[in-house]
């Protein structure tokens, strides 16, 4: 009898660790059974819009922290798959930073032509996953939404692909309770209209922060203030944008902060981070960690250290994203198939241990992109996925910092050349400032307006 | 060695179960080991208020769907334990229409008199619960969320009791998820602040939408529209108010209506209702049902008919609460302390059928409130529990009826007398529409006010 595989989830990584398969079987491999349990109705992670927020109508938790009027934030070609370019997907070169829509069809394109849908059972959480040691197989139960009711099967292998930016941590403040407009966590941010006029605290100093923070300027915010625990972002803000330290308390619409300087604010956007959450995994198969580029407990940052038939793709902190959890989900697949000897327990651990050091002397950003450059490339070592010139990818995340640098309202005007073909990515027809309407069509409208 | 009994929530529900055992114990009865899990930090059910949405900041659900500035919407004599007066708990007799901090007061102050505390886990939520054919006893797994771990333990008996207006019912709408402006479930509605000035549309015609509506107004909204499928609520509307047939779509920020109408409007809030959820039982244990005053399945409205060691306390549609529930607690309590012998299989269905066959008959809220009446009246007659005079509490929700339909937004300005004291409760010191501060500080200067 075949093994059989489960996947928990049909994002890019869960979706990595399909085509990792379905690659194999292709090449005339003998690959395991693998079915992947989807809580969503479609594939695409967190790349799926929905308008929902909080719990979506089968009473589970919404998976998405999507935004209308999201533009990526870093050019495509640092995410571009090595056996797929953005230009093969389009007929063309399109330009580097393009808004969720485009990403979005890019990777449910290349997915929909590898032909793994089918191995998807979609509004399917899972439950539980429970480790039998008797039979050295995992007990996966699942609730198949639309029919109501509960099943369970036995694996050999779970591969956990869940995602880690869909369940926020939402810290208190004293009086945030009484306070009179909107409050609310980044996961639940689906666009700034209702911001338009209005004076928005964000409480942040990341991804989230900045990116809402910019968005809700751009369509007609009239004050951003954004608040910071360590540091500023420090970014050269226009008129209108200022950074505070911490907020401290609320007293009715005013906020008051470490330094003690205080403003009168209308609505609050907690940009303040997501938790690793496995609510399905008992506790010794659960990975606990911050958001940090290599949580302990994983070797290669994938095989579960205590039971290497668990796995997990994509639980870092990421410059890396969809080449990296393609580069995981290789590995993952070749350890499955026996293609890749684990060490002993004593190297793994000695392996872990080195990373885990190495992460913890970085210092700014351009030493953690050569990390995790060095950790991708170390995966697709052991691995025959497709050649990905790290060294070209680390160059741009380190220009993309400088040109955020330069000019935060203005770095997704940028071009970079692909490293897949070599081409440069064509300017887009309209600053990114003045571009309201984020749809595929207007996107793309590039081409006839260069014609 | 001692039964036990797992009561799943700390509300209302559950903390009349915790309350029916006490008492019982207090009277020198040899009662189970009582073990209740509350995933809340504190007691009270729907009645904490959290300014939170969404997840909270463990990643559960938030239970919470109280808003601030809620007022009862029915007369605290309808709800009046049978055991505790509110002159009683508040030392003289109070108006009948009190805000929420004043009902938590009255419900938290009996059951801390009650001694029930230490039986409670706080932040504790149930995973899963498990029949043992081979024990006879659940298998309960429950997540210590503060320690963030699982346990599991084996109880004889399992009372669920965690409340159905805690996970939304949220239908789709064409065109809602381009909506510029605040989409939200009434489940996410905390204040009326951030609408002062919009035009607010309500989808829904029953307790949320008219309730939220009417805040709404009262705190400065501009227009509020209510959209309706069956039936509209048809009160005498002051100008600003608008009842619509069906939402059909939107465009932009246009409502379209069944009617051929439409209108422009800001923000939109589904009243649409809750869904009955158990996600830690499993499909033969789980009462699936929608919100009315007789779901099939439980005998008596609390005893499960295919394994009478599972209970339900207060899954029915509601005009008796409180009291209610302590009605159904008594008899779930008295079944497990085998005071009340359960008839055959056949008997409990032909009462599950007869009881049905009458809600199936009911065609105004008079018949459906003497329905609930003779319902709670039946289960007072089994028990021990003190007198209630369920005609008189009858009669008070029939005028109440009346006093709405007399004015929307005046009959919170009425007052009746106690069926416990025969007290008339005060007129309070300023009139409903004017009291926009709903402290219990300010609802209580009611006596300094008089002297």
């Amino acid at each position: 009898m075949h093994k059989r595989v489960a996947v928990i989830g049909a994002g890019p990584s869960g979706l990595a660790a399909l085509r990792a398969f379905e690659t194999a079987k292709r090449a005339g491999a003998d690959v395991p059974e693998v079915v992947c349990f989807e809580k969503q109705a479609n594939w695409g992670g967190l790349w799926n819009y929905t308008w929902r927020t909080g719990l979506d109508e089968f009473g589970e938790p919404v998976h998405g922290s999507m935004y209308r009027y999201l533009w990526s934030n870093g050019p495509k070609e640092c995410l571009e798959f090595a056996d797929y370019s953005f230009e093969q997907h389009f007929g063309r070169p399109i330009p580097s930073y393009p808004p969720r829509a485009v990403l979005h069809d890019y990777i449910a394109g290349r997915v929909e032509k590898s032909g793994v849908r089918p191995y998807i059972r979609f509004c399917t959480p899972v439950r539980s996953v429970e480790w039998k040691p008797e039979t050295k197989t995992f007990s996966v139960t699942v609730k198949d939404l639309v029919n109501d009711r509960h099943e369970t099967s036995e694996f050999d292998h779970v591969i956990v692909a869940n995602g880690h930016f869909s369940v926020p941590n939402v810290p208190d403040f004293e009086g945030i309770e009484a306070f009179p407009g909107r409050v609310m966590h980044a996961h639940d941010f689906r666009a700034a209209d209702e911001f338009a006029g209005k004076n928005v605290l964000l409480v942040g100093a990341s991804y989230s922060a900045e990116d809402i923070g910019i968005q809700c300027y751009k369509y007609g915010a009239q004050t951003i203030t954004f608040s910071y625990r360590t540091k500023p972002m420090g970014f050269d803000w226009p008129e209108g944008f200022e950074e505070k330290p911490l907020l401290q308390k609320l007293v009715g619409k005013t906020a008051y902060f470490k330094d003690g300087t205080s403003r009168e604010v209308d609505a609050i956007v907690l940009c303040t981070g997501y938790q690793h959450c496995f609510p399905f995994l008992p506790d010794d198969l659960r990975l606990k960690t911050n958001n940090r580029l290599y949580p302990l407990g994983l070797y290669k940052g994938v095989i579960w250290q205590d039971n290497p038939q668990l796995m997990y793709i994509g639980m870092q902190d990421q410059y890396y994203t969809f080449n990296m959890f393609d580069a995981q989900a290789w590995f993952a697949r070749d350890v499955i198939l026996g293609r890749i000897a684990l060490p002993s327990a004593e190297e793994q651990e000695a392996d872990i241990r080195q990373w885990r050091a190495r992460e913890e002397e970085l210092t700014n950003p351009f030493e953690a992109i050569d990390f995790q450059t060095d950790y991708v490339r170390d995966l697709l070592s052991a691995t025959d996925y497709p050649f990905l010139d790290v060294d070209r990818v680390a160059a741009l995340f380190k220009e993309w910092e400088h040109h955020k640098e330069a000019g935060i309202l203005t770095y997704r005007d940028r071009s970079y050349p692909s490293t897949l073909t070599g081409n440069m990515a064509p300017v887009h027809h309209t600053p990114w400032i003045q571009a309201l309407d984020d749809s595929l069509a207007t996107f793309l409208a590039v081409k006839e307006a260069a014609e």
